[in-house]
């Protein structure tokens, strides 16, 4: 694919905050400058002698990209082997004098080269002069984000659930959020035109937010994924109203199929590693002709989170100010895991990379599927827009107590909860509906203040107790200030309450057993 | 040795700043107080699985610690082997499922033992309840510090040069140097006194500097390495004005004895770790009976720059702030150098990590050595004490032109350059008398504002340009506003300049050839 035809960002310069306008160059860029000079004698840099690093090679036993993960480790045979010599070789250039001596705080230019050409490639951004720069991972990418964009007090638009660390660093600067709606494919585009149509009556004498919080794929805590007809109608909300969207996206590579209840789980047939590539949506860049997006990708997902790696996809202004915030925040990732990915995607290839991504996919796929199927296992799930009069506008599965008889549910029938099979990312976001549960009848009756609170933190401890570990809902409510605490403070839904449930991690069989345990509680929490 | 006597930290809270006082601990607190009982299903945390982490054995050769480092690498059958297999097993805990994963934000708890042991042992700080928290690498430890304890245009406490990456932080932030003298034993404690007693008079309406920034040992740029008297003194006027240390110490384990021109360069005397330790100067540690030490240690320096990892030690008031930040800022430094940090330290040992720090402190030595030797070489190079008329105060080597008569010097002639040979690091400051070069004495005649600044960018530029690569004094001049940048404006050192040669990167050759380099420039701009 050629970039030539297309127009460069346009200057965003004007979305900076005070502080990321006001760092300067590194001094030493002079002395770069020279560096490269044939004959040079450099005394300039504090370099410890590469000889006096206490390593000497490195090996790795890597699995080949279309191992089948359903089998746990590749046998030895079929592994491949990773070295990175000492010292540069006619093999390779990545050695560990390279790897572990100060560099370039952009990251490594081999890497760098790589993911140039994979989002090139998978994700085709609409503007020609896109970077990439290393991060230490996305919770890092992101505050790198608000360090360059935000002001202390400013809001910022999120979903209506987000991402809790993501809120840690800008509520400390008393910053807010403005929660947009969602539904089954993420982030509502009318609430969004809304909300910032009158932001000037509903906020007067504030900034109008111009920073936009997404994870669109596998959202955490909802699992929803956001089409391309959607993503096209909020770039252009966000063109509109000027505003950046910073789009965190870990979960990228791990998109599904839908899933009815009906179905039964079936071994996933695995796709090439190309039409796997032309199987996803598209990233928020496919529209981004004026190099608004903030891509954050990161390998924690898809190669290990102890990686603590991943990158900036950005316009070249964004790319230098954070360069300039890197320099003095991280300098650069950890060069054993810059030298370590880099060997890896280099032995495996850009399509052996696909492979790779492609059969995890499938594996989360599987445990996606798992999941659903011990829920309706242990509980009666039945498909929800039968039961339209008992949970209005509901989507996906509902569940009922085991013993219901499905013939006998009125259509007024409350379930216990509901949910959307997610067609991306780790989680399950399940719906509870409390008006079934005696105790939260009765703390309503005692007018306690936040009712779906208390109760939700109640049932969560009596679950723990029973052995069992789910997130809170409670997590992911967007701060948006002390005197917006409760759910009727927020206006959010009433007599309801979440938990989020992770597929990512536990056998089937533990599966079944903690949702057996999640059962036992709601039976008795339910009174059925 | 027993810490029971010792008393706790004292209450430095009213030193945080804004944001970092309005933190908050991560929500999933909860999830892991629960986490740890026995029979627990864990469906909260999104963790990928590890048997899909594509790695399945790492393995290093490394140097056993008492390497003769001269030599090079030393030879196969002589190295030590490290493997991280992919599962924990009988022979070791540490895993790649486990330093690949998720984890703990304070770091490594094994590799956190052997520090915290270490600190003790080495450092021996003077209060009970110190804490380690990992980080990655002094530049970015101190970034955090920043963000712990300064509010925006405050002021900050440093040294008369300074390191310049340290300065990157805090100057977008609007604020501002207070630099202290120096002389050969780093900040001189009379003129921190000075600034800070008349502080009300001299800065009526502003607060008093409560942060200092220090490097004391080796010193970056002037290479001074503070003796303990001169610490205590420092310390009691830190507590006397209420102020945080920030002792950032990467060249600790550097240091030398004093160097005299009329030495002959002889080879070192190997140290035993034991009599290596005991040979250093205490830290700040030692003396910090209240707590108020926040020590910055690195890797960098004394195994490789690239593992981006080091630690801080601080009272667990601070750590427990800093972890915070670390949450959202930058989780955890890579699991790939925690892992392999931590098997290099406990197959090494602590006795083996003293040797090591030993031997490396001896192949630094040589390189010290080596580059006064050189300069000797190429310069006339005597006693500075022997030409106190010409030099007021100089200590250390005074350098003239090699063609100079020794015996035939006028008690007044001033030499090109003088400096002291440091005792600690990695860096030569030499500074450079400017009256004697013609083009220095045109440019103060045609009255242009900064005549040393403007000579010493057009002596580096014909350094550069005659391939030689030093590192100008300027970069290491504190920030102190946009009013004070002339050196007249400062109430600088008048017509001197200086320029920072690093020994720890060339060999012999290179140096005498680079240093014969700016003889070749100092020449002609000197007209000798």
């Amino acid at each position: 694919m050629t970039v030539a035809a297309l127009p460069p960002a346009r200057d965003l310069s004007h979305h900076l905050n005070e502080i990321a306008k006001n760092r300067f160059p590194s001094p030493l860029k002079d002395i770069f400058n020279y560096m490269g000079r044939p004959g040079m004698i450099s005394m300039a840099g504090g370099l410890p002698h590469p000889s006096l690093f206490p390593f000497n090679e490195l090996a790795l036993q890597v699995y080949p990209p279309s191992t089948d993960l359903s089998e746990g480790v590749p046998p030895l045979g079929e592994q491949m082997s990773l070295t990175i010599p000492k010292y540069p070789s006619a093999k390779t250039d990545t050695s560990l004098t390279s790897i572990l001596q100060y560099g370039n705080c952009s990251g490594n230019p081999a890497l760098r080269a790589f993911l140039h050409q994979f989002t090139l490639d998978l994700y085709q951004p609409a503007y020609s002069d896109f970077q990439i720069l290393l991060h230490e991972g996305n919770t890092s990418g992101w505050t790198k984000v608000v360090r360059l964009l935000l002001e202390p007090n400013e809001y910022i638009l999120c979903e209506e659930f987000t991402f809790p660390s993501s809120m840690s660093v800008w509520v400390p600067m008393g910053c807010k959020a403005v929660p947009i709606k969602m539904d089954g494919e993420g982030m509502r585009a009318d609430h969004l035109e809304e909300v910032l149509a009158s932001w000037e009556t509903t906020h007067p004498g504030t900034r109008r937010p111009h920073i936009m919080y997404i994870v669109p794929v596998g959202q955490n805590p909802s699992g929803s994924t956001m089409p391309a007809e959607r993503r096209k109608e909020i770039y252009d909300l966000c063109v509109k109203y000027d505003i950046i969207i910073c789009e965190d996206d870990p979960y990228t590579t791990l998109q599904y199929p839908p899933f009815e209840i009906t179905d039964t789980p079936a071994p996933v047939a695995p796709k090439s590693g190309a039409d796997f590539a032309a199987s996803l949506v598209p990233s928020f860049l496919k529209f981004d002709y004026e190099g608004r997006v903030i891509r954050l990708e990161s390998f924690s997902k898809t190669i290990a989170p102890g990686n603590r790696l991943g990158y900036f996809v950005a316009n070249p202004l964004f790319t230098e100010r954070l360069l300039r915030a890197t320099e003095v925040e991280s300098q650069t990732p950890s060069g054993w895991s810059q030298g370590i990915i880099l060997q890896l995607l280099t032995t495996w290839g850009q399509a052996g990379y696909l492979t790779w991504l492609s059969r995890l996919r499938d594996t989360y796929q599987t445990r996606r599927d798992t999941m659903c199927a011990n829920l309706a296992k242990v509980f009666k799930a039945l498909p929800a827009a039968s039961y339209a009069s008992a949970v209005p506008g509901a989507e996906g599965i509902a569940l009922y107590p085991s013993s219901t008889d499905s013939a006998s549910i009125k259509p007024d029938q409350l379930p216990v909860a509901s949910f959307t099979a997610p067609v991306g990312g780790m989680f399950l976001w399940i719906k509870f509906y409390l008006k079934g549960a005696p105790r939260y009848r009765e703390l309503v009756a005692q007018g306690v203040e936040d009712p779906e609170k208390s109760f939700m933190d109640e049932f969560w401890t009596a679950l723990a107790d029973n052995l069992v570990l789910l997130t809170p809902g409670s997590y992911y409510t967007p701060w948006e200030g002390a005197h917006k605490l409760s759910t009727s403070a927020r206006g959010a839904e009433r007599d309801v309450g979440y938990m989020r449930f992770a597929f990512s991690y536990n056998s089937s069989d533990e599966m079944e057993e903690g949702i057996r345990r999640v059962e036992q509680v709601v039976k008795k929490l339910w009174a059925y």
